[in-house]
Order: structure tokens, then sequence, then C-alpha cells
């Protein structure tokens, strides 16, 4: 596949985690000649939370993951790609217990510490067998690096992705490392998002845990590629404890405002790289909502125009064509007054109370629509509720990729 | 444009409703030398019904529509194409009266009884002038025929939607008529769904209300293209009550049951018809639910499927890529028990009992998916919920019509 031309220039030089290690695999399940199976080890000091997928149809590693982080803490976290073990009935419960009671066994550890995440194909059978053989190789080289780690995890992505950020809890420097995978795809995978973020900072568990919801709200929960809610998603957030910073209890502690913020600066970057790796994807496009009743009904409208797929294929046509957005905004009657509508494109003034500005001009916009960051702002009426949401257009490569290839 | 692969042989035989006139003529406010404005005539003793689009953003004529519908009576509903009136604010209130008192004006009647509906750009003003200096030209010839009357509202659809039923009513033969508009489109039109459907039975208002939301929800509720839903989609059911027959006052009266299912074929035929002429569509998919605990939720997970970017793409590269349709069943997170999902696709057995079936060969079902009509039925659990719905595949045509023109 070729680069997305909205990828990144390059990965980030990424340091490591103390007490984390990083190794890589290749079990040959779909892909050849490339590590798909990345085991991250946790220190025993280590924190851990998670937020997963929705989907009534969550695949196996899903429930049992589930299950695992109630405890807060984790020996390791093992992914493999190419398969997602979903729709997988019993038999795919079966693989991810005796997957565990192998890694378990080897590494002196109970099964009932061990994360798991799969990606890949739904409905096809995984034999724990074929991951549990590579993991002598898997344990013998534990100094993989991030880029390397963000590379096995990748199914059709076109670029691995990484994100960093440095703060501080009280005087204490704590460094946050991110590792995703997104929604590049070819029949028949489907696209399944799985983030993996870790830091060196001593926190709690359950503050761990409302630090992740509340940041995957404007991240990972704010972004769309085609509306498509995988089986498989996972998000995983792990704390060494190396850094010894002061304890913080409280996810309001003043003290841990930096770090929230840069939590969440770290997963909008991993997010909006997702988007950026769209299939087919031309343009990038943030869609900012203000002015609703609450912050929940602004994201959704977001959403909307992001999803729409008259919006997305307007913006892959260069066409600055705002009726399909005041079509977005008005489609699920959510109970939008229209006469207080108002919508920007590239900051320039489109529609306001309700109607085309009176001295619409569309030559600044059309000009707009050529860049590849489209920028559409909406306000929906006096509300506080804000959200900012983050998507690609719909191109003929996304009909490529998705239809043109067979299994 | 092409006329759609999917569509019928021809537009069918139907005749005149006694009682009502059709009219048509030729403004160019956007389609040059084809009429693009619609007259229908009602006789005094008509009844009239109406189901509108949920949007926020509903257009001006849909806003004075839902307030003539109120009586129950109209004396005439006039549609034009190309201009939908849409987020045109008090301007557009302003063109939908003046077009209903000129009209009444010269049918000596008053403007609260005519009905409007318009189809086309959103957000373009429109002028009462520009369809009301052609009204003398329009009531000059009252004589069009269906097939011209379903040619004049017509935007970017590749052919003109018309469907008949007859049935009794008691002993009484009825006739039911229905023409409708669907959602071919290029940039910067949008789908709108507009149907108009005439009767010679006698049925009082409420009861004809009842009729035509009932049949709505098994039609044009539950077709879908594109998941975007128009600021315009209106649909009216007239009965003359030409045909005499006896009085019914009850939607549960028996002798009424043949007629609400020869109404609900007729907007059956025509909601299909609209799917059929879906932009780009190169395969018909009907989605049967069972299982589910009511209808409402069996439709919308049948929605879920024939909404997905990956389902539809999938069959577009006739491809059986049945783990997509796993993903769209549970992306909602509507509380669906996996285990108790069954998949079938061409009548031939995909999953059950939340997995793969042991003996799965998929011959036949890849045979099944080069066909033009795709059947896919889905179980969910043991409720009596069902639903039938009905969508079409995402081609790269999809993508042509809305992003390569430019407007």
């Amino acid at each position: 596949m070729t680069r997305s031309p909205l990828a990144p220039a390059r990965f980030p030089d990424m340091p490591a985690i103390a007490g984390l290690s990083l190794g890589v695999a290749s079990t040959g399940i779909k892909y050849k000649n490339r590590p798909d199976l990345l085991l991250m080890r946790l220190p025993e000091a280590a924190t851990v939370a998670a937020v997963f997928t929705i989907s009534d149809t969550a695949a196996a590693p899903v429930s049992w993951s589930r299950n695992v982080i109630k405890a807060g803490t984790a020996s390791a976290i093992l992914t493999n790609a190419g398969n997602a073990n979903a729709f997988t009935g019993s038999r795919g419960e079966a693989t991810v217990r005796h997957t565990a009671d192998a890694l378990a066994a080897l590494t002196g550890t109970t099964a009932n510490s061990i994360l798991l995440a799969s990606t890949g194909v739904i409905g096809e059978p995984l034999d724990a067998a074929a991951l549990t053989k590579h993991f002598p190789a898997l344990l013998a080289d534990p100094e993989a690096s991030w880029a390397q780690a963000a590379e096995a995890i990748l199914t059709t992505d076109t670029f691995a992705k990484g994100a960093l950020a440095t703060c501080q809890i009280d005087t204490t420097p704590i460094t946050i490392c991110g590792i995703a995978k997104g929604s590049g795809m070819i029949a028949p995978n489907m696209a399944t998002m799985l983030g993996y973020i870790a830091t060196d900072a001593a926190l709690p568990a359950p503050l761990l845990q409302a630090c992740l919801t509340s940041a995957t709200n404007d991240s990972f929960n704010a972004i769309t590629v085609d509306s498509d809610t995988s089986t498989n998603d996972s998000v995983f957030l792990v704390a060494t404890g190396a850094a010894g910073n002061a304890a913080v209890t409280r996810p309001d502690d003043p003290r841990l405002a930096a770090f929230r913020d840069a939590l969440k600066a770290v997963m909008i970057d991993l997010a909006t790289q997702i988007v950026r790796d769209g299939e087919g994807a031309s343009k990038f496009i943030t869609i900012t909502v203000e002015g609703a009743d609450t912050d929940s009904l602004a994201r959704n409208i977001g959403l909307a125009i992001a999803n729409s797929p008259l919006v997305k294929t307007a913006i892959a046509g260069e066409d600055a064509n705002w009726g399909r957005i005041v079509m977005a905004i008005g489609k699920h009657g959510y109970g939008i007054d229209p006469q207080s509508i108002g919508i920007k494109i590239g900051g320039y003034p489109v529609a306001q109370n309700g109607m085309r500005v009176d001295d619409y001009d569309e030559t600044p916009i059309a000009a707009h629509m050529k860049t590849a960051s489209i920028d559409i702002s909406v306000s929906v009426g006096s509300g506080s509720g804000t959200a900012r949401v983050y998507s690609c257009d719909l191109t003929h490569g996304y009909i490529s990729i998705n239809a043109d290839y067979r299994s």
C-alpha cells in the first residue's frame, strides 16, 4: 500500500519507559516476513486502565481483557495482527485462555494478569498454538523499540503511528508514549483500532481509568473514517510508576492537570493519525461544534457531519457544498433550532441565523477546499456544549480498498 | 445519466384516479427543456394524509405542508424540482406563502388548502415568481399522465418511478396509484425523496393517516442508500372518494385489510425503485431480520447492516465478507447476545449460535454474490420482532456522482 498522503513525515523519536519491555515476533498467520505479534511486559508496580469497543459482537480477547483489567494491574499485554478472533464462539474463548495460560507459564505469572488484543479477519478460527509456539522467540528479545512495536500491530495501515509528550506531576518530569493502529484495510479485514499508551507516572488504577476515559471522548471517540465500529477496538494505558512522583489520588487534583492535558494530546495525536490513514483519505477534516446544549450533543452533531457520505464525497470533490452540512446537522432530528445554525468553512462565514450569509462569496472557500486540511465550524444555538471531531473524505480509494480487492 | 442497471423494464400502465387532475410545466429554474413543476388538483371530497422528514433543518415547504395537512383536506399539491427551498430562512417562508397565495387566487381556493413540496439544491434562494409565472400554463393543461407527472418531479433520478395496485373495500373495487422520486443526484443536489399516492377510496383523513404512517415504516422508512436524511422528504396520500365504498372508520376494520396490504405493496414498490436508482447502485440488497425483541429493533439492526459502508463495498466487490455483517449487527451496542446470532446469505447458512457454521462452504454464496439481487437474512435471538430493509451497494459510481462532478 502506498503511504497515505496525509501521513506525518516520520515516526517520532520515542524514549523507552523505564520498567516496560517490548518484544516482537513473526507468526506468519496472515502476514509473511514481518512481525505481527507484540508483547508489552509491565513491571510489578504498574497500574493499568483500558477502554473497549461497545460492540455486542466484541471479540474473545476483548471479553477476556475486560475481565483482567478489573484488577487495575497486569503483567503483560499480548497483541496479534491478522486474525481478530472475533465471532469465534467457545472456540475463540478457549484460544484466549490457552494463550494466556501458555504465556503465564513461561513468564511465571498468572493467566488472569495477561491482557490480550487481536486485530484482523473476523469469524476465522484462531488456534492458540499459532501464537504460543512463537512465545520463546518473543521472550528472547525484549528490546524492541516503540517503532518496531508500532509496526508489529499494523494490518493494512499505510504507516506506523506513534506519539509522545512530556509533562510534570508536581515537579516530577513525566513521559507519555503511545502507539496505535487504525483503519487501513483490505477485504476481508475490517478497521480495528488498537491503542497502547505507557507512562512512567505513578498513578493508582482508578485514577488512571478516569484519565483514560475522559481523554478517549476527545480523541478516539471523536474520530470516524466510515462510521463502522470494530469488534476489537481497545485502548490500554499503563503507568509504571518509575518516575516516582508524589501520590495523587483524585482526578481533579490540580497537580494532575498537566498530565491529563499531555495524555489527551498524545491520544489526539494518535487518533488523528488513524484518520490520516483512513482508507483512501485525501483530505483531513476537523469539525468544531459549539452552542449545543451539551458536549455530548455537540459531538453527535460533529459525528453526523463527519459520517455523512454526502459531506465526505463533497470534500473529496473539493466542492464547497455546504447544503450537505445543513442536511447532516438536521438529519437525526435532535431538536436543533434551524434559525440558530451558523456555518464557517476554512474560517469563512457561509451561513448564519438559519440561512446563507447575504454577501456569500465562494471564492476563498473554494480555495480552502483545495487544501489537504479542511476546517468546518458549526454553531447550533447558545448552549455551552462544544466538541471537536476528526474525519477524512470518502474517495474512489475507499471503494477500491474495500470493494475491488477480493478476499 | 445512464438508466440504472437495476431499473424496472418500463413505467407501469397507470389509470387516472377519478376526480384527480395532473398538470406539468417547465420553469427552467435548473433543468432546461423538461417539465419540473407538477400540480395535482384534488376534488372537494378528497381527504389527505402525509408523512414528512424528521430533519431539524426541514425545508420551508415541509413546514408549510405540515400545517396544511392538519385539516385532512386539500385542494392541490404543487411540487417543483431543482430547488429545495431549504435553509432559506424567512425568505423561503415568504416564497411558500406567495406561491400558495398565487395558486389559490387562480383556482378560487384558499392558500391554506394548498400543499407544497420542493426538491433540489439546499440553501439557494427561490423566488415565488419563478414558479407563479408558470401557473397559467400549468393550469391550462390538466390532462398529464402519471408517467408525465413522475417525470416532472425527478432531479437526477435515472428513471421515473410508478406503481399501482387494486383491491376491494368490502365489495367495492379500489385503485391505488403512486409515483415517487428518489436518490439519484449530482453535486450540488442531494437525495430528496418525494412520494405521491392517490386512491379513489373514500376514507376519512385520520384513518388515511393511520394507514399511511403504518405502511411508511415498512416501505420508505425501510430503505437506505447512504444513511443521509433529506431536508425535503415528504409522502402524500390522497383519497378522492370517487369509488363510493362503504364507510370505514377504524384502521383495524377487517374490511380495510386488503386496502392496507395494497397500499403497502404500492409503497414498497416505489421505495424499492428508489433504492434501485441509488447513486451508482449495481446490486439490490434485501435484508431480513428476525428474532429481535421488537420490530423497531429489528429494523434498526437491518438499517445498521444496510448503512455500513464496509458491508456495502463488500457487496459491490461481490465478496462474501460476512464478518462485516457481524460487525454491523454489533456496532450500535443494542445488547444483542452474540451467541444468538445466525446469518444466511442467499439462503445459505453462514453462521449460527455466534460462530461460523461447521461445514461452511463459500462456493454457493460466492455464486449468489455475483447476482444483482443479494439476500441477507439475520436472526438475533428468540424475540418476535422482524423487519425487512432494502438497500444498494456502494460503488465507484457513488463517488463519481457525488465527488467527481463539481457544482
